[in-house]
């Protein structure tokens, strides 16, 4: 062709499909997909729920943002929830929030890497309380140099393994040896105890949750005392997630929650049953997240082709589900595409569906925006502000 | 603390860590983990080897841009490698390609939804030919309107499905019948024909996949038979992994190969064999993409963890590898953190590690910034232009 435009003067501010999926105001169906969208009434309904179930048991909520690595959703959950504050996992993440006036910040993680270090004790200046995990004594004295440097306060928890088998200490004796060399060092506060039971989260039986959680306590109990004895007596015992937290808000001994899912959903945390034997997306809480996908290809009658496949769906806990649809089934995801059993040739190209993702984390990590809809409309565009900050 | 910073003055322009996990200069060892690196030693050999291939072989090759997503890398392999344009999934990342500066894109998928047809149908204005491929003979009005609404010229493939059970039609009169529509609609051009079997490129014998494409080569013939006879002579015969190359090379029916993967190898290819038996990444291709890693816990003796998890590699086609090292094992993925099996306890913290992902394509599209290293030193940094643009 003989035109040749200047890209600067033809795309130029934000175009929808080239730029960012959707804007405020259009219709839900005008979305350019695949796109992450919000079903708002289903967040706030599931944010409040969890800020009334927290009230009700005198426990703080700390948000996990490593889930939707948003600062505006964590804002809502604050504003909403009344969450004290967020957690996240890199330092990278923690700038971010932050960044974005987030004030209580909990990287709920060891830090070791010295630039990483450096940049986590600077980051108080913000404005905000920022928190760390440790579970090596030799992290001890970088934490303290780098706060000393910049006159900052960082607050330390000591990492307890119980039973994730990932990163934290096993023995109460490791505990209090870390606990102690905090607390003597200049810059850093012991604060308490960070005890994550990760592993069991998904398991879909409640018994089975219930009995690694029962194990879990007794051994934060047993530290718990052990630092009191030691006159180190943790003022925050922090853990659960949203297959655990009913667990540990009746335990006597965690004073602060870490749930992040539950504001969301995705179809591995949906398998998993309450106390009653029901699925917990039944009731319990409400999917919040989709990923909005179109179909474009049925060129086989019972075989129909959507435009969502491995770059906008994690699939490392199972395939997404079509949601509110029981005649078609999600079976297949490549690349670029996921290959949809449409045995009666029910739909259509052009067709929109809403799948829930086998794991909201890192799918919401593939994406740089959400589209967050109400009656039919697009009310709000936010950006999953810490996408790809894992350094 | 009562210092707030403004965010504007403190982190300017590009901080490593924060907004860049390296800078061109540094030592590799100072890179901010995880991150994406390459190899450029590798990397220009594989590039220069597949060029060899493709002229020795007679045939083009439009080299696969969804799996690097990067402006840079295509550039590279265009004048390395002689690449004769590039391939791509989304109109999105069409649009990176042709606002970058490349010349011929192949969308190597069905463009359906009226906007992106659009998109699609401006995209010649950029001095770009513009191709794509049809399963659908519903979708030739579209496009033709919208090349004539542009001013602009849409090349077009029929797609065929020749065993990969997603897109593309069946049937010989099927795509008699939309390649006739094609020829004479106005503002689009018959081209020729897409066949990709992209099911058996991971199958690990070498004999399976020969089976596999024998079988996808005499329904291509067929194909192109009836095509000739109806008037309707292909220009293009294009498809072909890293995988199969060697068979459509071969065919005497494919003009046009779009292999991806193996100027980064990933792990899941490395395991297929050539037909000596040997894994393909040993000796065919190199590994020149790695993610970066770095211990970051090793509390338990026999268990290291890494910074590298879920949302920095995709497991779809399985774990990563740890380079170079019979000595521990990447065994677990989390959301942002890997299990590294450390039997003898070699593993300190804060070493470093390079793991070859399962499956390159979607880890890259994870991440913003490819590395480039040579003799230890960080040569270049390159964005990973079309990350996340899936719509």
């Amino acid at each position: 062709m003989e035109i040749r435009l200047d890209a600067k003067t033809d795309f130029a501010g934000y175009e929808v499909g080239y730029d960012i999926p959707a804007l405020p105001g259009m219709d839900e169906t005008d979305i350019q997909t695949p796109c992450l969208i919000l079903d708002l009434d289903a967040l706030e309904r599931n944010i409040r729920k969890m800020g009334a179930y927290v009230k009700a048991h005198d426990m703080r909520h700390r948000s996990h943002g490593k889930m939707h690595k948003s600062v505006d959703v964590q804002k809502l959950q604050e504003r909403l929830g009344g969450a004290a504050g967020v957690c996240c996992q890199k330092v990278a993440e923690a700038e971010v929030f932050a960044r974005g006036g987030i004030s209580d910040i909990l990287v709920s993680n060891e830090v070791r890497d010295p630039v990483k270090i450096d940049r986590l004790a600077r980051l108080p200046k913000y404005g905000a309380r920022i928190t760390v995990c440790l579970d090596d004594v030799l992290n001890v004295d970088d934490l303290s140099a780098a706060a000393r440097k910049h006159g900052t306060i960082l607050e330390c928890l000591v990492e307890i393994d119980c039973g994730g088998n990932r990163c934290g200490v096993k023995t109460t004796e490791d505990a209090i040896q870390i606990a102690r060399a905090i607390d003597r060092a200049p810059g850093l506060k012991f604060t308490g105890i960070q005890a994550y039971q990760g592993a069991m989260q998904h398991l879909e039986s409640y018994e089975e949750r219930k009995a690694a959680l029962d194990s879990a306590i007794v051994h934060v109990k047993a530290v718990v005392a052990a630092l009191e004895a030691a006159g180190l007596k943790p003022e925050t015992v922090t853990g659960g997630g949203t297959g655990s937290y009913t667990f540990e808000s009746h335990s006597g001994v965690f004073n602060e929650l870490q749930c992040g899912s539950y504001a969301f959903m995705d179809a591995d945390y949906g398998r998993i049953r309450d106390k009653d034997g029901n699925r917990i997306d039944r009731g319990e809480w409400e999917n919040a997240l989709f990923v909005l996908t179109s179909v474009m290809s049925h060129a086989k009658p019972d075989l129909a082709v959507c435009d969502a496949g491995l770059k906008v769906l994690s699939v490392d806990s199972g395939l997404p589900v079509v949601y509110g649809r029981d005649d078609v089934t999600y079976v297949n995801a490549s690349d670029e595409h996921g290959v949809i059993e449409d045995k009666s040739g029910v739909l259509r190209v052009n067709e929109k569906l809403k799948l829930v993702p086998g794991h909201c984390d890192p799918t919401c990590n593939l994406h740089d925006w959400y589209a967050g809809v109400r009656n039919g409309k697009v009310e709000l565009v936010w950006p999953v502000s810490a996408r790809g900050k894992s350094y």
